[in-house]
């Protein structure tokens, strides 16, 4: 099955930035087809041109790191992966929402399903990767052990077991874009869509610009992991209660507890609701996205804290939002109304609690046709205490809350450490 | 000095994919110039094509949101980071290997500080952006609270506040590459790590190809985060001890405490091996590195616990690299010999404890000159149920132990969970 070593040298890889000689035209991608058959395999191998049908390739941005495999000799350029094994623990649809080409437009509904799906295409030598991954694991938290020691949870050997270990089946998902379906969530022209995709990243993929036939474009950019507590079946099956938390990554809080945020105390307390869930016989989702710093990055973030603590008057939770937008142009940059297609992957149309303030989060899912009964705003006493300054706020700009809104006035009295404490 | 807003219809951005069209060639980068002026900003802007003067854009993977952002109009295509107030709040540098081309390659160590270098160039309207931040920050984590009530660690109101709050000093950096450096340090031809890059991530980025004279790439991969504990003047201070973790991202273990490895509480012994260095007057430095799953990313990653977990015989330490080898062709994509590059910028000459059993980054760092005193394991009773297979296989591997390396009959016998418990 393996064939012999190519050096890039060798290679016959035409440069894409030379339009007129070559766009890759392979097997066609119908989005939102139900059959997978009908739909087509997303196919961003780099091994045969003349086999792809999306611009870029898969793993994200670690393809980066790839290429630096390849070029160093550690990994023979025609390498295809052996998918042996590798298939679901769990299997996830299909669901209605697979066959509607509106409803999922930044993953590919049958990303897991590859190996199976597409297997006599693989015979035939394609390569054909799949961009979703589900594993089964055991997680363990002390903030969860904890939880079990003051009497909030209960060890039941099934869902959390002695010792506090929690049983998740957990999903991995790497972004696949149908630029088609991604301009009209944006509302946006699909060619200024592409022209911006290209200019603003420095001149990254040429083929969005000069291969406009090429609708399917897999960014290098971070994905999506699932953690599901409870039977994954119960998911989708509007007899059974569902509990969702929606977090975007802060490293800082989520595995340092930076005290500036409420990430991390947030995401347990979701945690902990998906577990009680689960043991009344529903299902918890977490969803964790890599949008890090509002998807402004990490050195955004830092320099914004720089410039919060250092302005006159300090951190203030009436200018919480003001520096940001001083550094970065805007406020945030998570394209929230993109953030609802894992939920329609997993078949949901119901979330019964909600663990998320996010006025953003809470409208795109809305609007995307799914009905969210209750909203759970973080408990007082999980706010760290340097972190009044941005729940405050948050509150203000329109965040979920049942507690008081403060005023311009008032807000300007919530204040941060300064840098030099 | 905010212009009228550009949208990108109007943009004049010629297509950096007709190479004898535009290579731009604006000030001249001398890599390994002691003098910022003189080895010249990295100017990674899309505003101005003629003042850039490297291949890619600011803020890694994040460019692509930016863009989005810039396409559905909710930044300005012209925006210029205000960087009032967002100076580093802790000075680190210059060091002696800022000024050897050879030492640093993967990051820009005048990162931080060009708000203040390129001042003059800022203000002739240069887009000059840092892409290194520093702030600081308290953070807390469960495991040191329970460290404290144990006794191993004691709240000294300095580095470690009531409360366990330990008080950091952290930066986040963005990978700048210098391509012949990384081409020498991989021991590859410049012109061939360039095309590989090109051609194996689907066609990012042709100026790699066509642009051989830009020196410099900002590659659309994640960065850095240094957290610093105790007087980061002690860091480079040959008369101060020095504690340090080199950190590869594990997202289901750092953020979600997954028992299949020891990614988690391995870096909070560090850390409290950090703190313990820090109170006795020395310093302790974690570098957390964005490579989630050995740089092969989450989706491999969890194809792989699958492979492992389904194949004959169950999940075994003699077949733990295996696994790998099949879905992605390699054990490890990490490259930790570009590693070193950031402990350089910080000015580590001498590293008294480091907290890693890595042989490949035990190696990287010594071999790039600097002195490791003390490698420090981690504890037995800190192995989480299912992380025997990882311990045990990587020991076998020639990780750094001083316990007993087991035969490969004995290395069959360790057994992880199967998929279905």
């Amino acid at each position: 099955m393996v064939s012999q070593p190519i050096s890039p040298k060798q290679s016959r890889r035409v440069l894409s930035s030379q339009p007129s000689r070559f766009c890759p035209s392979s097997i066609v991608l119908n989005w939102g087809a139900a059959d997978p058959i009908k739909r087509g395999p997303v196919v961003g191998t780099v091994l045969n041109p003349a086999h792809r049908n999306v611009i870029g390739t898969h793993s994200g941005s670690y393809a980066v790191y790839r290429a630096l495999a390849v070029a160093s000799g550690r990994l023979r350029a025609d390498h295809r992966a052996d998918l042996t094994n590798t298939s679901p623990a769990v299997k996830i649809g299909p669901h209605p929402a697979w066959a509607d080409p509106d409803r999922i437009i930044s993953l590919d509904p049958f990303g897991a399903v590859v190996g199976e799906a597409y297997q006599h295409l693989y015979k035939q030598g394609y390569d054909i990767r799949p961009s979703i991954a589900i594993t089964k694991a055991h997680i363990n938290m002390p903030e969860l052990q904890d939880a079990v020691a003051k009497g909030r949870l209960v060890e039941d050997g099934k869902v959390m077991k002695p010792g506090g270990d929690l049983v998740v089946t957990k999903a991995a998902i790497e972004p696949v874009w149908y630029l088609p379906g991604i301009a009209k969530r944006l509302n946006v022209e699909e060619k200024m869509l592409r022209r911006a995709l290209f200019e603003h990243t420095g001149g990254m993929f040429p083929d969005l610009v000069t291969c406009p036939d090429l609708k399917v474009f897999l960014p290098p950019i971070g994905g999506i992991t699932v953690y599901i507590i409870g039977e994954p079946d119960a998911i989708a099956d509007p007899d059974k209660p569902l509990t969702v938390r929606v977090h975007d990554e802060c490293n800082g809080s989520d595995v340092f507890g930076s005290d500036i945020c409420t990430c991390r105390p947030y995401l347990v307390h979701g945690i902990e609701a998906c577990i009680q869930t689960a043991q009344a016989g529903g299902a918890g989702v977490v969803v964790y996205l890599r949008k890090e710093g509002r998807a402004l990055g990490e050195v955004t973030k830092f320099l914004v804290y720089n410039a919060r603590k250092r302005q006159a008057g300090g951190d203030r939770a009436d200018a919480y939002f003001a520096r940001t937008e001083c550094v970065a142009g805007v406020q945030d940059m998570r394209f929230q109304e993109l953030m609802p297609d894992v939920l329609h992957w997993l078949g949901i149309t119901r979330i019964d609690r909600l663990v998320s303030m996010s006025d953003l989060k809470y409208n795109a899912i809305t609007q995307s046709g799914i009905q969210v009964i209750e909203r759970v705003a973080i408990p007082d006493d999980l706010i760290p205490a340097d972190a009044q300054v941005e729940i405050e706020a948050k509150k203000a700009a329109g965040y979920y809350t049942q507690s008081q809104v403060l005023t311009q006035e008032s807000l300007a009295e919530i204040k941060g450490r300064g840098l030099t404490d």
